[in-house]
C-alpha cells in the first residue's frame, strides 16, 4: 500500500463477465517514465501517450480484452471521448490522463460500456484495491502479478509493481502490461538510465513464444517534490528487483508452459554473440518441446547454436544440463538418461552452453512449448 | 526408372525394425552438384563429402536413424571405414562413394551394422528399387517422397527426385534431405546456377518449424558424356519443377501439420522487405496455431508484419485470407467469421499482404502449428 496512490477494477462488460477495467489514481500528480514495443505495428494507446506524455501524471485507464490496436485514427479518438469524460469526472486534466490497452487486436474499444462503467470503477477506489487493478488487466495469465518492496532513504520509502503477461512474449522487451509505482520522490532524468537498464536485464531477457505485441507497455511512476539522494541507490536496486520479479512471473505464467529453462551461454568472444546464440536457443521449437519431454536432447540445442548465425566452433562446445556435463568438445560425454530426465522435470531447469572461445556470457529465461500452449492459442482469440 | 542407376533400401539394425540404410549406384561415374545446411554445425557426411568431392560420382550411401552428426574426428573415420568396405565389394574407388544421414544428433553410426548389412543392400540392387531407397531415408516422414519427370532434348530423358523431410525444416535451405538424378547429359559449370536458383525458389521457401538441421543436403547426379543443348532449358525447366514438388511433398508432411499456408507479401517497396515480412509471419507461433484452429486471426498477422524488422506503414497495410478482404488500410474490414473459418477450414490456405507500398514481392509456404507437433517431438528423438 502507498499512500496517496489508489487503485480499482471492476467488469465493464468488454470481455464478458471478469474484471476488465482498471483505474489507479494519484492524489498528486506523478512523475512518469514509459517504455513501449518496439513493434511497428503499434496500439493506440502507445500513439496516445506519447503525443500528450508529459509530467505529471494524475491517473491510468488500462483495460483488458480489447488491445485497441490497429483502429486507426478512431482508436485514438475513442481515448479522446473516454478521457475527456474521465478528466471531468475526476476533475483533473485529460493530459494528466494516461491509457493502456490488453486484449484482440483489431476490435474497436467498447467506449460506451467504458464510460457508462466509470462511476462504478470511481466508487471502487481505494489505496487497498491493488489485486483488482491487478486482476482487471489479466487476459490469459492464470494469477495476477503484484511485487511489493520497501526500501531505507531519509525515511521509509514503498515501491509497487504489477505485470500482466503470458503469451505474446517476446525476446526484446518482453512483458504485456507492466506499471509500478513508489512513493520515493526521484527525478525522471536521474533514474531513466537505471530505469531502461533495467528493463533490459529483466523484461527482455524472457521468452514464452518469440512473438512481439503491438501493445507491450512498462511505466514507471515516482513522486514528485525534494529529492532524497540518500535513497536513490536502494530505489535503484528496489527497482531492478520488482522487474526482476515481475519479468519472472511472467515467464513462469507462460501460456501453457510446465517449466521455466535459465539458459546461460558463456565462453563467447562477445556478449553479442553469446546473445544470438542465447535468443536462438530460447526460441527454438524443438528444444522448447524437448524441455516439455524432459528429453536431453543436447543434439537439438547444438543445431540451435549452429543456427545463430555467429561464428562458433563447433568442435568446443561444452553442454552443462542442470549440472550434469553432456557435451564436452561438441560431442557426448556418456551420461544416464533416466537420471537426467528425471532431473529435467522440475519447474525450473538451468541449461549452459560454454563455448570456451572468450569471456563474454548472456542469459535469458524461456518456457517449454506444450499442448496447452496450443489449446490456448488455436481456440482462445487474443 | 533411369537406364544405369540403381536403387536399394534394407532394414540395417540402426532404428530397429524399419528401412534405415539405401544405396543408390550409377553404372557408369555421374556429374554431381551439391548444397548442404547453413548450420555451423554440420554432420560428418557433409565433412567428408567436401574433402573428397570431386567427379564422377559412382555411389551415395545414405542411412537414417543416425544424423552422424557432433561426433567428432570419429564420425568422420567411420564414414572412412564403410567406405573402404563398399568401394572394395562394389569395386570402385572409395572417392566415387558420397554419403548422407539424418536422424539423431550426436550418436556414432553403428558402422559394424552397417558393414554387415553391405551384402544384402548390393543384392537388393535395382533400377525398380527407387522406392525401398525412398523409405530407408525416412525419419518422421509419413510417406516416400519421389517424383518423377521427363522431358525432350536431342532423345527422351528422365529426370527422378527424392526427399525426406517433416521436421527440422527451416527458411533458409529447408529439406533434411533430397537426391535428384537423370541422365540427361549436362556440365555441372552449365547448370550449377539453375540447380542454386531452383533451390532459392523451393527448399528455401518452405519452413515447418524454424529449425535449420545438421544434416541438410540437396544432390543433383546427372550423366557425363557429350552434350544435349536442345534438351538444357526443357532440362532446367523440370528440375525446377522436381524441386518445387519435392520441397512442397516436405511442407506438406510437416510434423503434426493439418494445412499448408501459401503466404505472399505483395506491394513492398523491395525484395528484401517482403521477404523478411514473409518468413516472420510464417514463423510466427501464434499465427501457424491460429491457422490450426481455422481462426481468421488477423491481429496476429499483423503483429508478426509489425515485428519483422523493417520499414513497414501500418495504415497502408491490406490483409486478404483466401480471397476474402479482411483488412484495408490497417483496419478490420467486415466479415463473417464463420464464413472465414469454413473457408480456411482446408488443406491449403493462401494469405496474401499488401503493403501498398511498391512492387515486390516475395512468397513462402508453411505449415500451422499443432498438438502433434508437440507430440513428435516431446517423445521422439530425433
Amino acid at each position: 500500500m502507498i499512500s496517496g496512490i489508489e487503485f480499482s477494477g471492476i467488469s465493464s462488460g468488454i470481455k464478458g463477465p471478469g474484471l476488465d477495467l482498471g483505474l489507479v489514481l494519484f492524489k498528486e500528480g506523478m512523475n512518469s517514465l514509459s517504455l513501449y514495443t518496439r513493434n511497428r505495428v503499434k496500439a493506440a494507446h502507445i500513439l496516445y501517450n506519447r503525443r500528450i506524455e508529459n509530467n505529471p501524471v494524475r491517473a491510468i485507464l488500462v483495460n483488458s480484452g480489447c488491445a485497441n490496436a490497429c483502429t486507426g485514427k478512431e482508436g485514438i479518438s475513442d481515448l479522446q471521448i473516454i478521457g475527456n469524460k474521465l478528466s471531468s469526472l475526476l476533475k483533473i486534466r485529460k493530459e494528466e490522463i494516461l491509457f493502456a490497452s490488453t486484449g484482440v487486436i483489431g476490435r474497436r474499444l467498447p467506449s460506451d460500456k467504458i464510460i457508462r462503467s466509470l462511476p462504478a470503477l470511481l466508487k471502487d477506489l481505494k489505496e487497498t484495491q491493488v489485486e483488482s487493478f491487478a486482476k482487471a488487466i489479466m487476459t490469459t495469465d492464470t494469477h495476477p502479478k503484484i511485487v511489493r518492496e520497501t526500501f531505507q532513504g531519509k525515511k521509509r520509502y514503498n515501491i509497487v509493481g504489477i505485470a500482466k503477461g503470458s503469451g505474446m512474449i517476446n525476446p526484446l522487451f518482453a512483458t504485456m502490461l507492466a506499471f509500478i509505482f513508489t512513493d520515493y520522490p526521484a527525478r525522471p532524468d536521474k533514474i531513466k538510465r537505471g530505469f531502461l537498464n533495467s528493463a533490459k536485464e529483466t523484461f527482455e531477457r524472457i521468452t514464452v513464444d518469440g512473438e512481439c505485441s503491438t501493445n507491450d507497455t512498462v511505466m514507471l511512476f515516482t513522486k514528485r517534490g525534494a529529492e532524497d539522494p540518500k535513497g536513490l541507490d536502494a530505489f535503484k536496486d528496489k527497482l531492478y528487483s520488482v522487474m526482476k520479479e515481475l519479468s519472472m512471473m511472467v515467464v513462469r505464467d507462460g501460456e501453457g508452459a510446465t517449466r521455466v529453462i535459465h539458459i546461460l551461454v558463456n565462453g563467447a568472444e562477445k556478449k553479442e554473440i553469446a546473445e544470438k546464440i542465447a535468443r536462438r536457443i530460447a526460441t527454438s521449437l524443438l528444444t522448447k518441446t524437448a524441455f516439455f519431454g524432459c528429453d536431453p536432447n543436447w543434439g537439438r540445442i547444438i543445431a540451435a547454436v549452429g543456427d545463430a548465425n555467429v561464428p562458433v566452433q563447433p568442435s568446443k562446445i561444452e553442454i552443462t544440463m542442470q549440472g550434469e556435463l553432456l557435451v564436452k568438445n561438441g560431442i557426448e560425454v556418456p551420461f544416464n538418461e533416466e537420471y537426467l530426465k528425471k532431473l529435467m522435470n522440475k519447474n525450473e531447469i538451468e541449461l549452459v552452453v560454454n563455448l570456451h572461445n572468450g569471456k563474454a556470457s548472456y542469459d535469458i529465461f524461456t518456457t517449454d512449448l506444450t499442448y496447452d500452449y496450443i489449446k490456448i492459442n488455436a481456440s482462445y482469440r487474443s
